[in-house]
């Protein structure tokens, strides 16, 4: 009467609450992990709908628990949890867990920037800043060897996901002077919350620019540029786009000096060699070819015609740009290959 | 720098209201009167977003009015009105006005039933039955010789509009043993309100039947059908698919004898001939042929196999499902062509 | 550098070859075995493209083998295949590959019919009725006790399996008087084949009815509906409907005595008790629920206003109404739990 | 039985044919011309679907007349004609009609480069460049003086429209010292040929980059602003994104000179007062806000972090970007009011 697989995980796998469950984002990684062979996925907790069945509110993802209130005094046996909260709201509740020793993936900004002042500008007053230096940034393939023992895992923004790693081979060979970046997106990535910017009748037949000088995603491109060599401001433009998940971002590079498309070709390949989840493709990157899965798919080209270097990076926006990395994310952490539970 | 066009209806003609036109029924028949070569679109209210212009709220229907509180004390001048109102709001409203000599268009349920207890059943107590007698049921080809003289024009729901007129010709002629009707329509039949089916999210790439044994059209489309001759119970079942505007009705009749296609052919152009706005498709109807414009689309078949007759019939919900046959209501009742403003 | 699992199917595992790779079905088929656990997916062979890698032609489904073309003379070790070409196109392939005792599940329609007579009349003259005696429909779960020991597998139609699914509970009861079908699918549902029909421009913000009194799959819904008791004819109306994969057949059921909804919903639950690929679902079926999975989700409703019962039964129609249903057959016949490779 | 309207033109006005008219451009210029108040739409000429109806290809724009082979020896009167053929075919056809003394607004490539080496780079030989001088490029905003006085009419590509009205006031006043423009359209802009790149299953849920650093309307960009004064090689990269009818152009300019909001909303105010088709809007351009009109809706905002300016230009790639402008043209060739039959 149902396809629910049962868990089967080993015994004595690490257990891990979803807190936040209910949104798009947290009720992905409970069914990312419901899957999961090596963890048990333990408790989900929402800060609404609790008590409801995680299956009634999302039927696809077919997880048959039930919402808890999240009470950090009360939690059981729990090793690790994915925090979906949105800003500001995260922090005190990651600070919580730590105190009860839990490890934390933490989808939401807070400790996304390690410039205070940075995130003050952008997000306001940091509930908990004493603990940005207990986290790592968590985009697995530039962070991967200070990841395993993180206590917080930033995880990072859908769109820094898609823009840092079509970049770090041109930012770590010192080659970008200037950089537009022109990002599109999926309704999913407005999130779950009924507006009129997601309602149908209004997204549908349309493209939807929004915060087109000033979207918060910006700075923290810009750190993760910055600590490869790419200290420069960045244009960065987003849009919403009538397709449900699914994200390309276009980095337009003015390069620092000629580069030929044999020498994109080489330095993408080499960079990338032997990643399980970042793909080179010699055609331009479509969102529909990474669909469900946490693969990024990267096209480069270079323009003869103006000498700009131009840049696609596709990713699904709730995978890989959010709960399939997380995952990618728990497997470091507890030495587990990478892509268990993600192929 | 804009592309308004000036009102350019003639001095004296009858100055309109919209009242509810924040709404995607009350914008669009703004939108229609701004346009209009013979009606003064004179003032539009909202039960929300007064002082706000329309262009700003729906920028394509390019309505440069701003919102007013409506005031049925303090109406100025207004010969005639459109009400879009939920059901239940519209009936006080319409009373109000019909006072100050305001002859209506009313789009809500309130005055779409001439049987009390049936309205009651499905939307509760009536706030003004004593209205009843003075309305006419406004599907415009079955009852263009009452609506000239009507004080309350009740604009039918869009499922009657499309269901009746497709059905019409076999009610007269008593064909109809039995009838099961599945509706499918975009999202914009599901109102401006931004809720979790309206999300793209959810209603993309997704097929949303919703109250599929008790919609609160069926009535209305059964007491139609009576007063042609066929009294009988119909089981409606609605769906919203994944596009805006566009509605599509399969009508399947189990005839009291049976029918050939080249009877079914004659009767439905007879039935139709001369009607500016009802086509007969020899293809079955597609409601990319009707967006936006105040036509509904018949297609009509007999199954050899089956004996049933099968009845398509597409109308843009917004149009013809309501707005655009309000307009053409309103002509009928100046004495202007019925296709005036709507060609 | 790419995200493509290894093949990790055990030694000695049986080896399949997909045959009509190219088509969505096909190619499907191809992904599903690649990461299967039991099967070793070893040749994909395609009448057009051969040469070409299937992740080139299908980047989404990442499976790294070549096409090649199809050589029933040097097939090598092949012990079951997929057949995944158009209806008479495909009974001699069939038909070669059992000459080399290879199993076959056949997704075109030249074995869902055993009355060869309605073949005919629908589909021309049968290449090989020959074979028509070794031959058993796929609908697993109807089917389970004899398609472990079949040659051919006749894997039906995507209509027939959510049809038949959603009414045999009320066929074997006997309470099927009349019935029509109101079928909606994604574009999918039409195939590669690049036409008008399938052109964003024409199929976006569009219903497209089509072959609404004679389409193929009626007399394959019949005759399964008749092997369960219920012998009548069907009126069947399919559309396509803007999106992808999914797909929602709506039943509506004259009974031929009067059923209560309590009697209904413990009819379906015990009828269904214990699937692992059929869910009853409280509330109305949406194929986003089903969507990339071999689930079909059955709603089932009584009307107390017509004393008609109304079932919604919801599939992918390209894995439960396809490829997914034919891993789920290949899984039977080789003694394999169901859901290998499925969950 | 038909909504129909009947031409309605004035007795001597100009007759129109329409070369091309099975295609998306050909097909909407018969429609805006069959209803345009001051044209008489004299004939329509396909390549194909000769003898056929254009309101059974193309139902919703009801133009009731036959395709007819074109045969510009037997044309009998005509005064103007909108050429819309492919890139090479059209020149040689424009010329024919010249020498029958028949103005023409040509839709495709062919007239609009005046520098022919270009041309041939992008399009190969040009079949009749001894008339290109004959041409004036008609962006009607732009050489609004020029084009009563023309023999042909060069109609703007769409995606040369949208980016040349957003960046005129740039490029007149010497801003742009760098650009990239990103473009994003629906599937309309790829033609009514039936291909893998425009199926559903295939541009649904899905963005498609294409001719990501060479499409063949660079150089027409380019040269256009080369004539405004900013001569510069312009990154160009455009798009298909799920939707069928809007194009949404993001233009990224690095300015010569620091440059404010303020002195932008008073440039852009002050370049585009009194156009009854450019709307300056105060929020980021919606291609729904321009659907099905042939307005150019243009939003600018100057980066406060990168000191870049962006601008949003969104057009109807059909209306504004092909046939609509070509009605306003035609209009102005005449005599008429610019807005005559477009409002």
């Amino acid at each position: 009467m149902s396809c629910v697989p049962e868990q089967s995980f080993q015994a004595g796998s690490p257990r891990v609450l979803v807190a936040g469950a209910t949104g798009f984002a947290g009720a992905l990684a409970a069914h990312l992990l419901w899957r999961h062979p090596r963890f048990e996925l333990a408790a989900i907790t929402g800060r609404s709908d609790v008590g409801e069945r995680l299956d009634d509110l999302y039927p696809r993802y077919r997880v048959p628990l039930r919402l808890q209130e999240l009470d950090t005094d009360e939690l059981g046996e729990i090793d690790a949890a994915v925090v979906a909260y949105p800003h500001a709201a995260a922090a005190p509740t990651v600070g919580a867990l730590l105190e009860r020793e839990v490890r934390v993936v933490d989808l939401s900004a807070d400790f996304r920037l390690s410039d205070l002042p940075t995130y003050e500008r952008y997000y306001g007053a940091h509930p908990r800043s004493d603990l940005l230096d207990r986290a790592v940034y968590g985009l697995t393939e530039l962070h991967r060897e200070r990841i395993p023992q993180a206590a917080i895992v930033a995880n990072p923004g859908c769109y820094p996901t898609a823009s840092v790693l079509g970049l770090a081979p041109l930012a770590r060979a010192g080659l970008i002077a200037d950089l537009v970046i022109d990002a599109k997106q999926g309704l999913s990535g407005a999130g779950r919350a009924a507006t009129w910017q997601t309602h149908f009748s209004n997204s549908g037949e349309n493209i939807l620019p929004y915060n087109i000088v000033h979207h918060r995603h910006t700075p923290e491109i810009e750190e993760q540029l910055a600590a490869l060599g790419a200290d420069l401001r960045v244009q960065f433009t987003p849009h919403l786009v009538p397709l449900d998940q699914g994200e390309l971002v276009n980095c337009y590079v003015t390069p620092t000096r000629p580069v030929e498309q044999d020498e994109l070709d080489v330095m993408y390949e080499d960079a990338y060699a032997g990643e399980p989840f970042v793909e080179i493709s010699s055609t331009p990157s479509e969102v529909r070819d990474v669909r469900e899965t946490n693969v990024c798919r990267v096209h480069v080209a270079a323009s003869e015609h103006t000498g700009k270097l131009v840049v696609l990076s596709a990713i699904d926006n709730l995978w890989k740009g959010t709960s399939s990395q997380a995952v990618q994310n728990l497997n470091l952490m507890y030495g587990y290959h990478e892509t268990d539970g993600l192929l």
